[in-house]
């Protein structure tokens, strides 16, 4: 929570992860993100999980330090005033489709630099979500055990919605690219960011679409092994799974230290004729003979034991837990400066809340704010960017045009 | 491709996956993004996959547009002029450790505004990669079959190194708030993002931490299916898997159409006393109801009927299709704008390239430009850059501080 975008002011009209992980992060570097729903709540207004008195804690995470603005966005009217604050505001994140009420066309409309950023399901406006785009992509064929058949093998999608996440992020940078270009051009941008372009583009960028085109074919099933390096899952004598990786010279040599692996490597290199020091490519080509080697040694020492050798040896390395687990470990929430004092959630319930991701050391980082209430600020919004004196906004709000705080 | 960034010049200075992808998304903005590594090239300048003449096609994506600098970083005098570019130039992505010769405070001293963005492992600076953050974050065991036990699962990594990337785009936003910021006050700023606070924070935004808090416990095992709202993989009569998802009641009516389900909804509604059209809930908690009757309706029809019949229905479907198919797909490759005639590569192999995932209608987006080869504008940057005349520049390559193109 730092002051970097303190002079911006967005609307949001968006639902679901993408969008609102973009108006997120700038809402904690200072910036006034104004969210306005349908009065009864967007779409995502009840996703799970919902507390027993119905609070959605994905909600308020996701729009945690946002204002909320609620109107009847199914009416003319309602529908109107959420335009004319994006042309007094200038800068717009949204999901809702290009053909709408909210099209750049209509808000430009009397804010020619008007910068929007929209996310959309696929490029040329098939509708599409996280799963879906992930199963387009090659990456869900890829995951789940090795010894899984190679022709036909059952997808697994990935629970983690990355392609939300990645797309949330790539639209907040994309829309200040935009708003960098109006500074100094005075030109608006309309900027659309399609979450299946996000997929198939990253696919493309990470040189794995390059990869299997060069291949002719499908790379092999790796299991949780680390693609073209040295790394994979182990097990401990006692139980505790943990994932090892090692992605240069310094950190082998780490890992077969803390392994006690040497005089074993030392071997299987003179009988395969390599030194597993020189580069990834020996690593990953005699991978499974290196994992047999490191798999036995896991499983004849008690995590305890390992994890201090791993960490001793400034290993790269980590434990498995359960989300559940970590949620309550004291080095990655408790102990750990992206989370401050949980503020005064909507849902009453009371968990560590976060800051922003980077940190920047030597400056204070404010605590995280509370989520709105939806319609919390439809009446200070109101007025102060449509200049509605309170006695319009008490009609709004009798008509149901605009509705008040849901706060109980 | 669009010239958003156009006055911006940075140096980066990383490798990987993260950084790299932060720098890439600058350039495809117009950014001028000199890239600096050791001259034998860095750490992952022979990450695979690579081709039978050892170029790197994951190198040469994510590097696409950028401009390459080579210098003997393992010397004070190599070091000292790529200190002396950061010094210059003002912005800066890196991932090289904060206790390293590139330390913001002495690039900084000479430069009081800089803004860097270092990307780090930890926060307290342990070694991490992504691999390893995933572990920890609680997804892995999450991830698989829903039959799997519940109580010591095997993890299942995600092939997508999907902290990298929303790490690599959130970066990019970070530079550019901190950028931003130096522009209205002056003041420079050095910006930290560690992966695994991406991660935890991740979880903890997406309100997966609160709801496992608020259980006091985990969640239970879903397979493929969408947590909280209706969506699984499927398979035809002829063995197509594919994704469905219904997040809202006008997708949930289309793919009840689509698979010609509509009696037996209304007689499983009136068994459980449920309209399902009414949210996510009711289609949530009796998932498993209503999978078996999509099943068992998928498994009687061919792909090519249901496909016709979900797309005149508008519904958000998506057939699971391996990388390689992926790679050769006209809707998502060739038909695709994102996609740019395939530029003089490096590798000499000639494939699809990517422009940037935002795409400004009515502004032509320029074609994706080349990966640098190493050392392409090693002369060009330090005599524009540092001033230094081409005599400097030829001693500094004869001494092997400086290091010319590695084109053959």
């Amino acid at each position: 929570m730092y002051d970097l975008l303190g002079d911006l002011s967005i609307i949001e009209a968006s639902s679901f992860v993408a969008s609102p992980t973009a108006g997120l992060y700038c809402a904690q570097f200072g910036a006034e993100v104004i969210r306005v729903d349908h009065k009864a709540g967007g779409l995502d207004y009840d996703r799970y999980m919902l507390t027993r008195e119905g609070r959605s804690l994905s909600w308020e995470n996701l729009n945690r330090g946002k204002k909320s603005v609620a109107l009847d966005l199914r009416s003319d009217e309602g529908r109107e005033l959420l335009v004319e604050m994006t042309r007094k505001t200038g800068n717009v994140i949204t999901n809702l489709p290009e053909k709408s009420f909210l099209s750049h066309a209509a808000m430009s409309r009397g804010r020619a630099d008007l910068v929007s950023l929209r996310v959309m399901g696929w490029h040329d406006g098939r509708q599409a979500m996280d799963f879906t785009v992930n199963a387009a992509s090659g990456y869900p064929l890829m995951c789940g055990p090795e010894e899984w058949e190679a022709a036909d093998p059952p997808p697994v999608n990935q629970v983690l919605p990355a392609w939300d996440f990645i797309t949330g992020a790539y639209s907040a940078f994309a829309l200040l690219s935009g708003i960098r270009h109006r500074d100094r051009t005075g030109e608006g941008s309309e900027l659309r960011v399609p979450l299946g372009d996000v997929a198939i583009g990253t696919m493309a960028n990470s040189g794995a679409m390059a990869e299997m085109l060069y291949r002719g074919g499908d790379r092999e099933r790796l299991g949780n092994a680390i693609w073209g390096a040295f790394g994979r899952d182990f097990r401990s004598r006692d139980g505790v799974r943990f994932m090892v990786a090692a992605l240069t010279a310094k950190q082998w040599q780490g890992l077969v230290g803390a392994f006690d692996l040497g005089n074993e490597i030392v071997a299987l290199e003179d009988e395969l004729g390599v030194c597993f020091a020189d580069g990834d490519t020996p690593r990953f080509a005699h991978r499974h003979r290196l994992f047999a080697l490191f798999e036995t040694k896991a499983g004849a020492l008690p995590w305890a034991d390992l994890e201090a050798r791993l960490s001793a040896a400034g290993a790269t390395y980590e434990r498995y837990r359960t989300m559940h687990e970590a949620a309550q470990d004291p080095l990655l929430v408790e102990g750990n400066p992206l989370f401050g004092p949980s503020p005064a959630n909507p849902s009453g319930f009371a968990y560590p809340a976060t800051r922003s991701f980077a940190n920047i050391p030597g400056r204070e980082p404010a605590d995280p704010r509370p989520a709105p209430f939806l319609g919390e600020h439809t009446e200070a919004v109101l007025a102060e960017r449509l200049g509605l004196p309170s006695g319009a906004i008490g009609d709004l709000v009798d008509r149901g045009i605009a509705r008040l705080s849901d706060r109980k």
